[in-house]
């Protein structure tokens, strides 16, 4: 099932698309949401139980793995599949938007990015060429570009210096992709903040020089949905249609869903591991807490109708229990819960597409949502 | 496979033993280790798991479990077995040891011992009879009598003193576990602290009343190996061969083996998964720690020879990744490693005694400690 890499557009339903990537490590059914793992593991999940509930792509962190074990260290233990037991397509992020977000004393340059390291304080430096390097030095079925995540708010002008900044930076990463192994993608990252003329600008820019795939970046960082779901309609359309589109960090499964009615085929986000690890559960009932007293007693699992085991056959009061215990069973369970119910609203996803009824399976899923919990004594 | 409560004896070997219980969640196969779930989960680890390494039947706590959800709200949920999801034999302790060092503020008296809850500082009494009410609420397939566990060092009077309290709250246990559900099995507690003396007289008296299993308590508590095993010698003689031995609270790989040696049937300890939470692997090349430097960049599993996926499969490297990311995965994979180590020890033993070969299994085992790790390269 592996190859070089490609992209198949297989159905569309307005504007939203059913297709499949091929990579060398497999294949991803998109629309596609890749659990996050960040620290070369998803967190509390076994390997087998991330594929088992449907995942066929994870996402591997560049800065956390640049600066633990090393880059150059997992290339001498044969590769990051085989580091973290995943045989299957990952795709690594540039390590540029952790750098803005977690690094102590980041400096940008035109150059690159210079910042301390959160672990030992070592001063280390990242430029689109040593991104692109590590990202080869860990295996990466798809790379993403460097670029600069310019918080909101920001100026006119402070977003278009970004925008500039990582187009330079896109042209380089290109450059210094070339040389790649066979099969390998390199995707561009369209920035822009939340400015739609910017945002085109970017994209435009992105297609002229050229990549496997297009990611929107710098979006979920705390502006409101229609913001977000507004810059995704004003990129779309630049964007070649035979070209993956992803949408970075995105997001709660209502995000998701109306990412995906507007031409979004990707999809990574830490939110179903995070919240399930605080006791989240993510359910077609809608979020629900069960740190909550009320489930203390309450003998149903999550949802009987589940496929996973996790949802289905441990009562709510078990998992309530694991939760005020402490246990790191909960965060385990509610991970692989979360994790499940995300790839199950990509696979009703990629049915409806090629079923024609994509609007309707939105209706549905959501009104589900609003109908919230059943009631102990409901069902 | 399930039954009322029987023992009985398949071989022995010296006076090793080779036995099976029947209990009315199943069969143990004896000598048994029990994987310890304190909280109503053996820590990191989901209930398959934990049976695929081979474990017939789990140890909970009745302190943790009494205290939070609850003795009651379980009974209510339909047991512990069902709660947990282990369908498998479950035997629990009688809470006196964790009062005895856990607790804040607690009191002895000839009628129970009075405590507050680390929890919450609620005041708990826990007699005898109502340790035998709880661990019916929970529904054990077997149940321990509420004992005192006198500290080392103690004085001659102390150690009697706690010997003639654990009889007496032993007699009240096992009146109070006159009506339990058909087929459900109550040990007695053998105390008596490093004096062989008190030791015997505790055995005899346990034995005049009457129990389905007997217990060594007290042992594991700081004292030299060659005392907890001199104290085994005595107390094996009195007890009758009919009925199964259980050492509680061990211990070591080494100490499984010696008590074996001696006649114990059954264990139970935190080790296997603390010292993994910890970063240390029970292998037969002896304890691996893998925080170890050396181990940052060793692409060998900790055992290619290992029937244990978490021993065979992942690298050194990557457990070695996982403990210094902190990344709750590598207590897992390292708590897996450790409890199917524990069960293959008793697996041979179990073969061994079968065969009459016992000393030299002892002899082989301790060679491949002696040895050592390999180094890398020398496999």
């Amino acid at each position: 099932m592996s190859g070089a890499f490609a992209f198949r557009l297989i159905a569309t339903d307005g504007a939203a698309r059913r297709g499949e990537i091929t990579t060398p490590h497999g294949l991803v059914r998109t629309p596609a949401f890749m659990p996050v793992g960040t620290q070369a593991t998803v967190k509390g999940m076994l390997p087998a139980d991330v594929r088992a509930v449907g995942a066929d792509i994870v996402l591997a962190n560049t800065y956390h793995l640049m600066l633990r074990p090393g880059a150059e260290r997992v290339a001498r233990l044969g590769g990051l599949h085989r580091f973290m037991r995943w045989p299957h397509p990952i795709l690594t992020d540039s390590g540029g938007f952790q750098v803005m977000s977690l690094a102590p004393l980041r400096q940008v340059t035109p150059h690159g990015v210079t910042f301390r390291s959160h672990l030992d304080g070592a001063t280390v430096e990242l430029t689109p060429e040593r991104a692109i390097e590590i990202q080869a030095l860990l295996g990466a079925d798809i790379s993403m570009q460097l670029d600069e995540c310019v918080r909101l708010p920001a100026t006119r002008s402070e977003i278009e210096r970004g925008v500039r900044l990582s187009l330079a930076w896109a042209e380089r990463s290109k450059r210094a992709f070339a040389g790649a192994d066979a099969g390998r993608a390199l995707f561009g990252i369209v920035q822009g903040g939340d400015d739609a003329a910017a945002r085109i600008d970017s994209a435009r820019g992105l297609v002229d020089i050229g990549f496997d795939g297009y990611a929107v970046g710098g979006l979920a960082v705390g502006e409101p949905q229609d913001v977000m779901l507004a810059m995704i309609e004003e990129v779309a359309p630049v964007l070649p249609r035979e070209r993956p589109r992803y949408l970075m960090g995105v997001g709660t499964p209502d995000d998701l869903l109306q990412a995906v009615a507007r031409g979004t085929d990707m999809f990574d986000c830490v939110m179903p591991t995070r919240n399930g690890r605080h006791g989240v559960a993510f359910t077609r009932f809608g979020p629900i807490n069960l740190k909550n007293a009320r489930h203390a007693e309450d003998p149903r699992p999550l949802d009987a109708e589940s496929a996973c085991p996790a949802a289905r056959d441990y009562s709510r009061a078990y998992l309530h229990h694991l939760m005020k215990a402490k246990e790191t069973l909960g965060g385990t369970l509610l991970s692989t819960v979360n994790i499940a119910y995300y790839q199950h609203l990509m696979q009703g996803a990629r049915e409806a597409i090629e079923a024609g009824c994509y609007a309707d399976l939105c209706r549905r899923v959501e009104a589900g949502w609003h109908l919230g919990d059943i009631p102990p004594g409901g069902a």
